[in-house]
């Protein structure tokens, strides 16, 4: 693939999905007019405008689109350009049924909605690689056109189809994976249970069982599913840049693993020229500018550091959550600015003009059904003059100071039925450690778990693994190698069970990490929902865990720093701490949250070396870095004006709810 | 429809449903010498008799019926007779397989319960109308029918089928609605997520869909569902009307909201000769002799405020709730005699003998399994002595003394997905300001939310709007008319949002209603659950709110009465009061409950001219008035005796838990 | 059926399913090295092996078989061998894709777990037959193998299948129980809701239906579905008898209402030669070890009161229940010692070797994937030396003290829809009183509500019936025979309702049990959750009760021992005493639990003439007898060390959680 340069013609992006097919003519122009009053520079378009683009199969309606390109042209604003393949219309689902995406239980999904695709359809596969040929004949080389927007949101609403063609492209995936039955079964574990299998052809997707579906099946189901969808993807990205040279190309990710758990974007983030990501504040009880921060940190590292771009997000409430709050005044400001902080080019939203029908009327947007006399419109257009003061940014880079590990692929793993106890939850360790990390300040880079022996212990002092049920052996010997060389690493229970098969590794848990961990666990003994332990630390601290429980067995060299204190497993280590070469490997085997856990990953920042921040809770100091220069973020999300540090020792105010941007003198 | 005078020739109606079928032929001599011990009047027969009457297909069996109607006949206990299309028998299912009804997963439902019906059925309907025709032709004639009793509570337990014949109607129905696609499309809005639609074979009922489906194609599907169902039952109605001259024609509804919300009983009450009613007491945490007053009125109201018939009801526990506790002594004649005040011609009973298999074997009835030596026999012979002195009231009318605008439409419309809370419900608001006006001792007559600008002040000089998501453009003109004539209008946030297509009305919140309540809500915020906000009055006065808030901005001549006092909207305008021209017009921004709503409720009274009633909580005065006189229904829930003031000023004792019925002197 | 001698070589058993097909050869060596070590001498084989023994259609692999029986019984380790026919191989499901089962829905469920059966498939059937035939043929007089071990776990993890084939099925079914449909239209009470049939062709399975579908149907499906499976285990166990003639026969049954209540054991009893089951600890919150002393009466007494087996149960956690928590130090020891003591002869474990891979990987093992060096080996092996002490007590026999009535029949027909109360629940009314007797020390032998008028009160002086909802006209005769003749009988509420049709006894509740109850019951007034109502004894005892509250009018003769004394029912019956003969018959109107029951079963037992064991609670003294001798359990689940007093007068030691076993002196 001949990656174009990634966002060259791409400007500071301020702006949002744009669907003037939902409005008369007249009203085009006023958008533009208001656009530009808003500071809007980029806009994405077209992402659901297959059934106005071709209305009947073959008779494609371009007029209404060149038209919107051209007043949009013309005002200076630039295109990211939809291929309109996540809503086939109305007509093709009339042709082919069969393209619709059927459930585990067998229900063939109808239109209606969105996203009904049945991603193995050849028939699906031809039309969506058509428009797209037709779309980028057309608009490939129109100069408001600088990037591509494929699809919507792959794996959402759904990944998986389970119909009988998919059945057929599954084994064939599968044959490709596993060359052999043999090793299939092998994989599979299928001597459990009798499921050996003869023929290629008898193997069927994991539709509903009776009892609980082979695991593995499951799993590499999951695998399939990505892939089938990552193929669709690639087919109509070499088409774009094929016919739309210099032109990058991406889909808008969901990276946040509040947001879903879909579709892996490690493999995905290779395939794209430039990762978009759209996030939302969830409203689950959770600190929604923490998981923020854990968003735009993920989405950078799923970039590889590099620079990408916030798709969408919300100027206020939503409408798809069970209860859907409106954001404080500041609080959009300080969200989009957030995510520059963080990495993005700019800060977009869905949707530019609030719908006045269908589905998502009640979504907020940058200009409101009732017009630009209010409030949200007043901050957009703030907003608009804020980013586009800060055009200097572009191609900067923020700089995480602690890594910690992350694995689609191991969460949808861990997900799958009858683990140890219903409750863990991947996720949950993943929020929780980062959480710990935010309120130290620091800023995270995250890692996948492959490569990790290469790991400079200079660059990142901590590696933290939340959970990391499935790790294939060479896992293990990586941290180790990683925490020889000095680097300190910090672990947390159920972590290194499972090879990629969802096969045990041999021997005592946790099999791929007991080397470096210095410890065996003797047996797991998961608490039960209200049931918590104490554990006590050798230093005479004490915590509250809950969750879980283990009995470990600490080997030679590995000290146990904190035990349990009551409880079933009381007496054993809790919290060990293993030195090897230069390093340390700590294991944490309970869950703590909150102050406990803060306390537990400070005695591994101390080993590490890492010195705390000195600023309040909730104030975020996060610094891009280039040729252009130095830039300091301070989000204030108090409600009290505080003072940060700058290098030069000043101290500078940031007012209650509050961004600044501070650039180092040259 | 040549309507005939509707019920002449029904008396006073005591009884219940009886089904003979489940007994041998030597209990019917039994049941009618116990029905004239018990003062029985009326029975409904033959509701689900279709299997006993025509035990092979076009082969009927008279003779029993013959037998069991010359009995009651006999015995001067007119008859309600069913048709008995709501169960059509096994045999034509094993000839008709598509007729059983198929759910939006693509389930078809199977034989085995009662009300598998796909109303879009041919078959069904040639079946339908044609043993309704051979029962007319039998009996239309016969001097004990009195009423014909199509079907059964249509819509229950299913409304909607979501078959391939059902498809086929619904594009039919849309086709006669929208007359063009382009109309469709419009009021759809099938623009957004790019589900416009080229041809009328294009479109399927909304069936289960990946994401949230087109919300007005489910709204309109619930309204052609509806529409497919009245339709059945015009057609027997038509039928009856030809062969059985003379005799009104019912269905029974379940008019209260807790029953369900499946069809529109202000459609369906223009439909039948005689409005009748089912009603059970929901054990669901509130008030439940409330919650009767509100089906009572309701029902009246959907009867144009004439006569109606309360056809079912329970003499204790049922046995289809979760939890079926028994009714106290005197409940259940509290309840028969509660409903004949607000209208009922009389009180009837699911079902006269209980049944000893079956689904409802557990549901009680007027003749216990047991017999007639118990207390449940005792009170049913004693109501029926009670109701046989009330004869005169026969054609007497309650008059409420206050209105609510009420509406199916718009409650299905607002229960669809994606609203900015899911815990709004209008059923809990419509129940919420009815109990505070009825612990004001106001009787309730409820509207639609049609011609009201035509409602006149004097006869309701208070209307309250608990909460009409949907409104049609007119009804804001309409209400304002009616304000400033001299009305007191009460309504309640989330009322106006939307047009009958569930389109926002352009501008901002609350589109409809902007005008008459002098106001712009700027943005919606939905409170968490759990969240509360106070309210502070002007006067000082203090609420707690919880589940809503919005950010208020009165225009001017609106006074703000009441602000949030904390929470995220502190400082908006909570309550508001808006002078049009001799009228005010009152906007509660926030869901209050109790005597927190009951205190905003007074100060609408206080405008509306409307002085308290000194009566004590829980006791009910409720007037029945027309040629043959007044009649005073003093009913007392309360647990001790109480006096109620008659209009001569004498004070007359109602015992605990009574009932009294006092006549003017004329 | 010519029974074979029951299980005459088969040794004193310890061990576990053992599925050398998951592991390679070299590991069966170190599997039978490792048996010896551990003192197994039995093991299940070959439960899942079907595809591994007929790899492909009619070519079977017996080489690897015979391998590791021979070693099996070179190392004197007697096989438990499997009939695998819970797994046909995914070649079987591919030639016949019918014989999958279908759920109510419609939904017909796929390969990929375990036990997806359609028991009424023909080529299943065959199938099935075929395998089990050429087993028997190869290893029916192979010296290793003592025992057959038939499909697993009948009715786990579906019993029912909903297809056409079925259906057919059923209707053969209904036609042999109730030779007319005026017969089956009578039982099924299908004159309710307009349902009955007029040719055997119309009836179809109890399906997804609108509303509740007809009980009896339901009932009689249950019924249906347990004969389909109960038919396909005698086909394959007469092929067993013909071909290896002598070894007994046996399924692996749940019988713990706490492990489902999917088969009726009372008739599944009667067909195999010996009673083995399958017990698992379940963390619902109840007292495990009380629940497993159930499971263990209640497997001996379908066991005739005979010998049985434990075939499976878990060395410390599974995998499937939500939360897996490990057992205690010495917890596995009393948990397989207490089976032992009240039947079995031995304790076997799922399974021998813990698995990689495949759905049940987490289930703890006998031989953990950790290896031998941790404590759950220590504990296996310690056990085994224990259970080979034990040798001399096969054959002996535990008396129970006390009977209960304990109906699977009723209990389905009680946990179908619309009964009074939701949350009546038979298992729970067993368990609260089993509960209430095992805190009294006393072993119980259960019945099943036929031929109790036989029973000896002199045998068994108390007989307790916690719920018997479905009571046959007889029962009521039964009952008042054994109490005349001097018994004690306790019937809690609910119980002799209805008859084996689900249909109403005629008369007052509780039909079948007035007249033994001395009683009648005016009405059910069955509590909300959360309401609880107190009962008051004559002699100023005072108890909370819950759910349940009714009106019961005590007959002549029939003394009133407590009352309620506040709530709806207040001043009424909650707990009567009648004199019968040389008997006294009580009965409890409401749900006690705890303590609160455990006064009253007192009082039942004064009456009985029991006098109280002096032991501490949680300790357990169970005897075995027979020709070898007397074998007293001492079971002490508490964490002190207790003392016992032996038949001589002594005391003896039981350490905190520990198990002895004392031997009577000859």
């Amino acid at each position: 693939m001949p990656s174009p340069a990634p966002h060259d013609r791409l400007p500071l992006a301020f702006g949002g999905d744009y669907n003037p097919e939902q409005w008369p003519r007249e009203v085009w122009e006023e958008d533009v007019r208001l656009m530009r009053e808003a500071g809007v520079t980029a806009v994405s378009l077209g992402v659901f405008s297959w059934a106005r683009l071709e209305p009947r199969p073959g008779a494609y309606d371009w007029e209404w689109l060149d038209t919107v390109i051209g007043l949009l042209h013309g005002a200076g604003i630039a295109v990211n350009l939809g291929t309109p393949t996540v809503v086939p219309p109305a007509w093709f689902y009339r042709a082919h049924p069969d393209a619709l995406p059927v459930t585990r239980e067998g229900v063939r999904l109808a239109f209606g909605s969105r996203g009904a695709i049945c991603h193995s359809n050849p028939e699906y596969r031809a039309a969506a690689t058509t428009i797209t040929r037709a779309l980028a004949e057309r608009y490939g080389s129109h100069p408001a056109v600088v990037l591509w927007h494929v699809h919507n949101e792959y794996g959402a609403p759904v990944l998986a189809c389970y119909c009988d063609v998919c059945a057929a492209a599954f084994r064939g995936w599968l044959r490709e994976r596993y060359d052999t039955l043999d090793a299939l079964n092998h994989a599979w574990g299928t001597a459990f249970w009798g499921q050996q299998y003869g023929d290629w052809e008898e193997i069927t997707p994991p539709r509903a069982t009776p009892s609980v579906c082979n695991p593995t099946q499951q799993l590499d189901y999951h695998r399939f599913a990505d892939a089938q969808a990552r193929a669709n993807f690639v087919a109509e990205r070499d088409i774009l840049h094929r016919l739309s040279p210099g032109v990058p190309v991406t889909t808008n990710f969901m990276v946040a693993p509040s947001q879903g758990q879909t579709v892996d974007y490690w493999a995905w983030a290779k395939e794209v020229d430039l990762v978009t990501n759209d996030h939302y504040l969830m409203t689950d009880g959770r600190r929604t500018h923490v998981n923020l921060a854990l968003a735009a940190d993920l989405t950078r590292s799923v970039a590889g550091g590099g620079p990408w771009l916030l798709l969408e997000h919300a100027t206020s409430g939503v409408n798809w959550q069970p209860y859907n709050p409106a954001k404080r005044p500041g609080e959009m400001a300080r969200n989009s600015l957030g995510h520059v902080a963080r990495g993005s080019e700019g800060a977009m939203f869905f949707q530019w003009r609030q719908s006045q029908s269908g589905a998502e009327k009640f979504h907020t947007a940058m200009l409101a059904n009732s017009g630009t006399d209010n409030r949200g419109w007043r901050e957009v257009t703030d907003l608009g003059r804020r980013v586009a003061g800060l055009a200097d940014l572009r191609g900067t880079r923020t700089r995480g100071d602690v890594a910690m590990v992350w694995s689609w692929d191991s969460w949808w793993a861990q997900s799958l039925e009858w683990r140890p106890s219903q409750d863990l939850d991947a996720r949950e360790r993943l929020d929780s450690f980062y959480e710990a990390l935010y309120d130290r300040h620091l800023t995270v880079d995250f890692l996948p778990p492959t490569g990790l022996g290469d790991l400079d212990p200079e660059r990142y002092p901590l590696l933290v693994v939340p959970q990391l049920y499935s790790a294939p052996v060479g896992v293990g010997a990586d941290l180790e190698r990683y925490v020889a060389r000095g680097g300190t690493l910090l672990v947390s229970f159920f972590s290194g069970i499972v090879d990629e098969n969802d096969t045990l590794h041999p021997g005592a848990y946790p099999g791929a990490l007991r080397d470096v961990l210095g410890l065996t666990v003797e047996e797991f003994d998961p608490l039960l929902p209200g049931e918590t332990v104490s554990v006590r630390g050798a230093d005479g601290s004490s915590y509250t865990a809950d969750l879980w429980s283990e009995v470990v067995l600490p080997g030679a060299g590995c000290e146990t720093v904190a035990v349990f204190a009551d409880g079933r497993t009381a007496g054993g280590a809790a919290l060990t701490r293993h030195a090897v070469g230069s390093g340390t490997a700590w294991y944490l085997a309970t869950r703590l949250t909150g102050a406990d856990l803060a306390t537990v990953v400070d005695l591994a920042l101390a080993d590490a070396g890492i010195t705390p921040v000195d600023l309040p809770r909730d104030v975020e100091l996060v610094v891009r870095e280039g040729e252009s220069g130095t830039f300091r973020f301070a989000v204030n999300h108090t409600g009290s004006e505080v003072k940060v540090v700058l290098p030069d020792g000043s101290r500078a105010a940031v007012p209650a709810g509050g961004v600044e941007v501070f650039r180092d003198p040259r």
